[in-house]
């Protein structure tokens, strides 16, 4: 489920911003606490572990360490600059996933537009359309999405939940191809509107509609190509590995060595604010790379084809050739 | 209302930017000053308290403490990249958003070359089409925007400022969805196009009046899910926490201590500089991450809205048909 | 008037770039050496006042002033960072302002194409369009531009230049709306077109007609909204004050004082040099925020108006059904 | 093969990027293993020569050098920064040049949808038409990628793989021009849709098919322009270099010294996260500045030409006028 | 002429990017070994007057220069981050460039397909319209690209190029206009087209035609706006005067003293490979910046001119209504 907070940044206040701290839905103290715990325990064992276990050369080894990591590591690679161009580019393509999940209430309006007439055959016919537009869209999604997949793993699930007749279940099935056949729904369509064109009922607008039709595919192809071709793994590697290795340095280089001067407060407050900042960062790429999945922030792939079958049907169906009467408004002159 | 300075920016003087920064609306200093007087207050606490309260140990402790934050905190994070990218991110959105707000003129233009007649029922479909693609605006603006929520909260509002007949207002209520229902009036007017075009009203041109309602439904859609869609909230809280801590931390690490061989001159110079740096640039961010509310910088829907309404009206009843009498012009031949 | 000098880096040579630091024209020297002057001068006046006038602890007061921003300020804000974001982001707004200045060369072809006759009322007819839509360019310059706004102050001086007849002037001031009305030209030719295509005179391609008039009346548009909605200023405020602050503190940090053991050239070589960086810096931006005025580098609106105007008269009238006699060309087999 | 993991980060969780560390296909370390041997021979064999076989003034001139470094190079380039900008840009075309590649679904989609008839003369009609479409994206591939290049290493492995007949190759091969030829089978195609219309096979539509047709070309278009016009040479060398230098300078400036009071811990650790890191990140633009190739994360070229292939015939052949019967949906009131 | 390595780095191994350094075309030491050669003087000019020339008071206030730009420059100016932000510009721009410039194929297919006719007349109307295509391509190219108007220094060169005829360059030089005339010939292809319709030569399919002919103003268009606005002149100015500044700097910063412990290798390594760094990053901005000139890497206008005329004759002439006998393929079931 989106986090939505646009309305909470209406206005700005003085405390617009730190207001948000205060939500725990799609946090970040949500997504990091338990790593933030995991490294807590790490770095107190290490640190007891120094205090009270070791001595002589073993806690003189140690401190050499600390020192090391500490002089060595942390000018040593320019993690932030890393990881702002990293985010970005996946939070620009965060938003290209967004925007290209179809929307079919255009479709739908184009349907209701052209295909005239009231009668049940004509229904049926803007229905089935609505239907097929529909049924690609979620046979797409369950490659994509991974809540949309635990949905309908099967496409037997598909026919259960009514976007597929036993009959075109069959005919789909019987298909004689290894690939998605994500398209045969929109095959379908096209086929039928030159077959309503083919009859006269169609009369002008037919080539409209089959452009809908095209864009609704071009729609789907990119949501199947965003998934099949992520960043490539090399980048995110590169990312992860300078991310883990820079904080498993800080365990030794951020430890209260005996021979300091500093002030010893035993909670490494610093440390835990570097790693909300960096590991916050990192959380940011990591919710937004795959935004079709079951994140507290994720796109809500589920209710988004709810809708879209809802409205289509509403819109082929019973708003069709509805028309309030016309009066004159108030601002007639 | 947004502030508008592009004609003191028209040429490039000496004062040219300075001068901007005597403007008071919409300026870094009213958005600031709240904050910036909190944030004295508290410095000043812990400087007095610090100077006239603590002794010896304390006093010790204290000083400690700020060393400690004056030597790790600072560099340990690169605030102003994070702030950089986020910026940038938020800056990006803030103009699409503003893009997306549908412009009307064009389609009531449409409406106007098209759809052809000055009888009175002529007028009226026309002044319908240019009401229903308003009222579905109004829908979405009310969604997205809490000065045109206050203005309209409920539908009723909507039939009171004529957007809405009362017959109209019972339709829209009775249609059976949860979903908001703004894409219910361009459903209605393609309807009605298309009834025109069955009747032989528009002749010609029929799929483009088509189009341009499509495209409005387009832009509707986009201001949607820009506003349902905001920048992941664990990007904004990852920032958010960066600049307050970062400044908490100062509040210690810029008082002066009594063993320092600075100049000791009271006011924290410095540090209200900074403040006003790091924190004007989050709030540039704070001021554009939802431009549809009420602040002095944001877009003024409700303004918007009336004027799109006004100037269609205009456009496809009282300049129906306005050609001015050719003449040739003066450097005929 | 555009600074061009393309044909002067068309060949990558030891001294392509160096060539350009001697042009004047739109050059950093030009939009610096005021504010150079000013700034040499308040240093030379803290310099001389600290070297002959200060004595005892007043000097000694002047060169811990010094000391404590040279130790502070410095580091304490990334300005090159913040610059580079809002530069970038003027910069890419610069490039979309000039895009959107219309083109009128299409639409008065396609005028020339569509509408067939050598008649004087077809003529009357063509050039009427083409110098509305001249027209209504015209206002929106007057609104965005400074220079257009003082050629064309009033409405009757668009009369006087022969964009707009007396009696149109008339019809146009009587047109009851508060906004502005650079549509309403727009809107006379769109109806003009329609009753062409009644008259049967337009028989195919007047949808394509149509649709030019509306792609001109959108650059029109998108010319109003980037002058109406222009950077934040809290954004623009943030970086004035960041340059300017960080200039004051340089005042002082770079004097040379007495106690220094560096060399003391008298002449601050190094500060005039950050000072031509980053005012510069800062100048592209003055330069480039408002493209539309009368800097050496902005746009030459008034030419582009008076070419559209006349190149368009061109198209439709003396080019009007102009074709060479066709030859068989050199190639030919 | 792409190396696809959107599955394994659907869900952000504690281990969600770590996990992919542990890929090996297309992973940093398969990409790297060779290259970072080397250099750590390279720098034992300094190493071990430095402690063991240099004596007196060759050991001594030998720290001087590695002080040398240690101190003046590493701050000298801002490499990071290059390494962003060059990355940035590398990416952007990396994802342009996935989107250039044709997708020949609709527009094989549109054959079936206008170009009607169940006899043989128009299923060849159509299967050719596909075969073409598909034909002209292979000679493109040949040109831009070398797997495809070595699958098609002549125009007569297209006669064997069936993309091309014996007459046409003939045909093909006649047409008297140096330029590459891929245009040659979409001039086919247009002629052939031309004669279609004529001969009135297709009633309407034609425009939308020869629309199709050109948005393909322009596809094949882009690819080739792609390939001709690289990110400049000067720029990839300029990275190149910076890179090299760095780590020609570091073997010598991470050596440990006698004099140093250093842990001595034999093993590079600090140099070999900073290799993996730069060398990971210079990685990444090299796998993604020739994406048509053959590396573990290059685009597929050769199953996209053959999926094209097949799902082409399926739809315009096996789906051709398919629809299956309609019926009453389960929302059906 | 471009430089296309794209074959070389196809796949990513070892050596990849490192055998690129071994291209001298375009290369950056190509570009830069001259600019090195007087550095590298000037250097050794001042190293031997210190070494050699200079004694006693001179001797020191060299090297108290020296100190001074030591200390001071080289922290003064951010110059690797005004320089990306600045080559990320001149790069997008760049390649925005090469899109912009026409590509006449589809344009030549749709006369092709849509004038239908092997008799002369129509033979010479279409390869006339390919011509005229051509020509005001050309017109254009000799405004924004040096080798062009080398080749075709007046109108008259185009004549003797084939690309104009005699008469056809009468009724160009005596149109009264003083702008550019490119938009003259395709003014004349616009009227043709309207005649053919006139005559019914084109059936349907001219306003598609039409459109085709605008779409090539436009991007003949935008290479002219490409090159009348560049980047902001001062933008180039402050780019170069930082890192002239700086490396003049450096001149002196970089001289060995004879105070220094450091070792004395007599050759400035660190220097030169700084050089290179820096120069090369502006390198790449000098190359880009004009890509329609005669460099290395730049476009080459003169070929692309001349196949676009071949090809473009070719696709209306030769491969007029070529289809070949169509034939069942191998996968016909």
């Amino acid at each position: 489920m989106t986090v939505t907070y646009s309305l909470k940044v209406s206005r700005t206040g003085t405390f617009t911003f730190p207001r948000l701290l205060f939500m725990w839905k799609g946090s970040v103290y949500k997504l990091l606490y338990k790593e933030l715990l995991i490294y807590l325990l790490l770095f107190y064992a290490l640190s007891l572990t120094y205090r009270f276990a070791l001595t002589g050369a073993y806690k003189a080894a140690f401190e050499l360490t600390c020192s090391f990591f500490k002089d060595s590591l942390l000018d040593a690679i320019p993690l932030s600059f890393l990881m702002g161009f990293y985010v970005s580019l996946v939070v620009s393509r965060w938003w290209d996933k967004y925007v290209c999940i179809p929307n079919t209430d255009e479709i739908c309006q184009v349907f209701a537009t052209f295909i005239r007439g009231s009668d049940d055959v004509t229904r049926m016919q803007r229905r089935t359309l609505v239907r097929w537009i529909t049924l690609s869209s979620a046979i797409v999604y369950t490659s994509v999405s991974a809540p949309v997949f635990r949905r309908f793993p099967t496409t037997k699930h598909l026919v259960q939940a009514g976007l597929l007749t036993e009959k075109e279940h069959a005919m789909f099935e019987n298909m004689p191809t290894p690939h998605v056949k994500w398209w045969l729904p929109l095959s379908w369509s096209c086929n039928l509107v030159a077959r309503l064109k083919a009859e006269g009922k169609i009369e002008s607008g037919g080539t409209a509609v089959i452009q809908k039709i095209q864009l609704h595919r071009a729609s789907c192809a990119t949501m199947m190509d965003y998934d099949w071709i992520g960043v490539p793994l090399v980048y995110t590697q590169v990312v992860t590995i300078a991310t883990y290795t820079f904080f498993i340095a800080k365990l030794f280089s951020s430890q209260f060595l005996e021979s300091s001067t500093d002030l010893d407060i035993w909670f490494p407050v610093i440390l835990v604010f570097e790693f909300l900042f960096y590991f916050g960062w990192l959380k940011v790429a990591e919710v937004m790379i795959n935004p079709y999945g079951g994140d507290d922030d994720d796109f809500e792939i589920n209710y988004i084809l709810d809708r879209m079958f809802q409205v289509g049907l509403l819109i082929v169906d019973n708003c069709y050739d509805l028309v309030p009467d016309l009066e004159k408004d108030r601002y007639w002159e």
